[in-house]
């Protein structure tokens, strides 16, 4: 990956930096497609409302795309990384009196990877996603239980692992968000004290609505899987990635997730064209 | 605060460092006194045990002391901080294949600080501390829940900020333990879901069994505050904090805090002699 840090070609931060400290702040992944960063805007009002929730200066949203296409250069198709963190500070937890913040960009070049339609092989962590709503739906820099959940397993053949909540219910994957197909609907784990908003679970989402299919969130527990007519992870770099096998379940493709694919390719997320 | 970073004196790390990106690491926070580490075996120990559980390399104890001393060069006094990272690493949560850890550290000389014996004004905040066992316990750099609550408040005359779990029972402080006096007791709140296992606590713990006042891990509810005859937080770097006012409620020093602070600064803990 290669790196501008406050768009200097410096790929340093200071040891005193807040995001190295305590994870003080945020991040986006934004899939480039076409030479394109997609879903642009909902990644950044993403960013600009979790820097509010955190008491953060908001990044120039002109800068931010300047920078990320000198990154990008004359590659077409990768991954874009922002890190927005409170920058350099004093010890303690209090906020600096003047912050100013660091924001480094990321981009590594990568072939698209076509979504695979039938289904990946996932695992059922044991480490746990904890409750807070202070946090919960950003994509903060504090993510060591997704960490510790991702080093349960070191099978290359499982592709994601799918995190359950104090109280069992089930929340996402480790670094995706879940859907499940029940009775010709889609559901979705509610997301007020934990987990991600994901970009890309919000375009299923609003596709679903354009669609007709009814698409609720709601807390949804491990019996969901046995249930379940379909499964699939979302993601804003692989688009879809539907389930062949988790916890002893198996499933093939309903013909919801092939609408929702469909759908998804004919707005860019070509990932899910077959 | 002057730094060595893998022992030389580079304050940068690199920007794909995992304690950057994700918290993926551990602190120690450790109160230099008279040119020596206090506490050292404990915070050490506790780096240790922390190191294990993230599946993180342990720091080598000699190189770390050694670090340290040439840091504080001719400064007896002060904060030592040792930052201990996963390290740099690819995008994705995943290990890396091969870890090489960041170890950072720091030193600020400052003057000693007597304990207020007539207690601090605390408040209680709104931002909660999230449960999970996999954390639970640890001083990782997954922060941003002490932050948030410690920019709940801006008064300088409020020294610290209560914290409670999502079922309401009482943690800590934002940086400290927290221990009640109750019909003559000691009782502290139990750390197995959330909060950080402090050296001084420890210390208070253990110095309680030598001075035979019974000391106990219970949950503590808010409404323990409005029956404790006394309250005070610990820290390795402060000591003890008798709490003068926090929600209302108004204490004086207890024969048994009074007994607890004697004994610490009998123990080193020369900010607790009175």
């Amino acid at each position: 990956m290669r790196w501008l840090v406050n768009g200097a070609p410096d790929a340093q931060i200071d040891v005193t930096d807040r995001g190295f400290s305590y994870g003080d702040g945020l991040f986006e992944t934004i899939a480039v497609r076409n030479g394109q960063l997609r879903f642009f805007g909902a990644h950044y009002a993403r960013l600009v409302l979790s820097c509010r929730r955190l008491l953060l200066p908001v990044p120039d949203q002109h800068a931010l795309t300047e920078n990320a296409t000198r990154l990008m250069g004359d590659d077409t198709d990768g991954t874009l990384k922002i890190i927005v963190s409170r920058g350099p500070g004093e010890r303690g937890y209090r906020l600096p009196k003047t912050t100013q913040p660091t924001c480094a960009i990321g981009f590594s070049p990568e072939p698209v990877t076509l979504s695979p339609v039938d289904g990946i092989v996932a695992t059922v962590c044991t480490t746990r996603v904890s409750s807070n709503p202070a946090t919960a739906g950003m994509k903060t820099l504090n993510r060591l239980e997704q960490v510790l959940a991702r080093a349960e397993w070191d099978d290359p053949a499982v592709a994601e692992g799918l995190m359950q909540n104090m109280s069992d219910d089930l929340i996402g994957g480790t670094m995706s968000n879940l859907f499940v197909v029940l009775r010709d609907q889609l559901w979705t784990p509610v997301l007020d004290e934990s987990g991600v908003h994901g970009v890309m679970r919000a375009q299923v989402m609003n596709l679903a609505e354009d669609l007709g299919i009814a698409c609720n969130e709601r807390r949804l527990t491990p019996g969901v899987l046995e249930e379940a007519e379909d499964v699939f992870f979302t993601n804003a770099r692989v688009g879809v990635w539907p389930v062949a096998r988790i916890a002893g379940y198996e499933y093939v493709r309903h013909p919801r997730t092939l609408e929702i694919m469909r759908g998804l390719a004919q707005r860019g997320v070509i990932e899910c064209a077959h």
